[in-house]
């Protein structure tokens, strides 16, 4: 059983084409408050390996494991107690429904690449949209991240962390912490 | 001289490496208010052609415009009393300066891809962190949008579209306007 917090899963990664985009999505879900993310589609280690790197320089907790039968995981995570929640542009606009996700609770924040099947919308527990436009689904979880915490994910202090940005009205200033 | 608004300005692109990216970038910054988007690196007509479909079904305004010249576009920006913002990790913290950001004149929103140059910290009025994390200039877009507005631009109606979402707890509903 998982414990109480977001998750990430996303689907049908394509390793040649959607590398980037993979891989903005699992940083986007680090650096906003998840504590893990699952993905479906092509097992792609380097990308493990990008996203693991992150988290050994700027701190933890956060996973990532791939799993291609993303059906049976999203019904395990209800039949288990679990809440998912589906960003999609046809779903209820985020401002009528953010409080229906529960904080007492795992949830799942699925994101889709280019077609989603069906199956998605009717097992979701609900299907959001971040406006009702096309965009994208790094910018979709991006703000359902930072509307769920309320802005408070973006002053997080990460465990483990060797590398800290002190901010800088201009340049860059990083300090490295001992271990 | 540019009106007032939010417009965008995505740095050295490459076609083939970031093409997703920078069109997420794009439909990102249409999605959630900016007026417009320019860029500069590798010219790409096919991707221009993308989001100008996207404007033509789903409504607009929003232009796009390749400009190699990005250096002296910011430098412009600023001599025609226009506001520079560059969102970076390095910057100042979002809840501390988001009110630095003027609302009677143009802003300019720049985002780089890997290595942004130091001229760039240097001419911006404003060096802005979305958290001082590594992550996605697609979710620092976002949220900067999202929290410039303060959601107000999830429900905007944009001009001449085609197409409509209806929000559907399940499933998809898409309305087709006449012209």
């Amino acid at each position: 059983m998982w414990e109480p917090g977001i998750y990430v899963l996303r689907l049908s990664h394509r390793k040649e084409r959607d590398k980037r985009v993979t891989t903005h999505v699992m940083l986007t879900a680090r650096a906003f408050g998840a504590k893990g993310v699952f993905y479906s589609g092509d097992e792609d280690p380097k990308m493990e390996e990008k996203i693991r790197d992150v988290v050994a320089r700027w701190g933890g907790p956060f996973e990532v494991r791939y799993e291609p039968d993303w059906l049976g995981l999203m019904k395990r995570w209800k039949a288990e107690g679990g809440f998912v929640c589906h960003l999609t542009m046809y779903g209820l606009h985020i401002d009528d429904c953010l409080d229906e996700v529960p904080r007492d609770r795992p949830v799942l924040v699925v994101v889709g690449s280019e077609k989603v099947p069906r199956v998605v919308y009717e097992l979701a527990d609900l299907n959001m949209a971040i406006g009702h436009q096309p965009h994208s689904e790094v910018a979709a979880l991006a703000v359902f991240l930072d509307r769920f915490f309320g802005g408070e994910e973006l002053r997080r202090e990460f465990e483990g962390a060797r590398l800290k940005i002190v901010p800088c009205r201009r340049g860059k200033k990083v300090i490295k912490l001992e271990g």
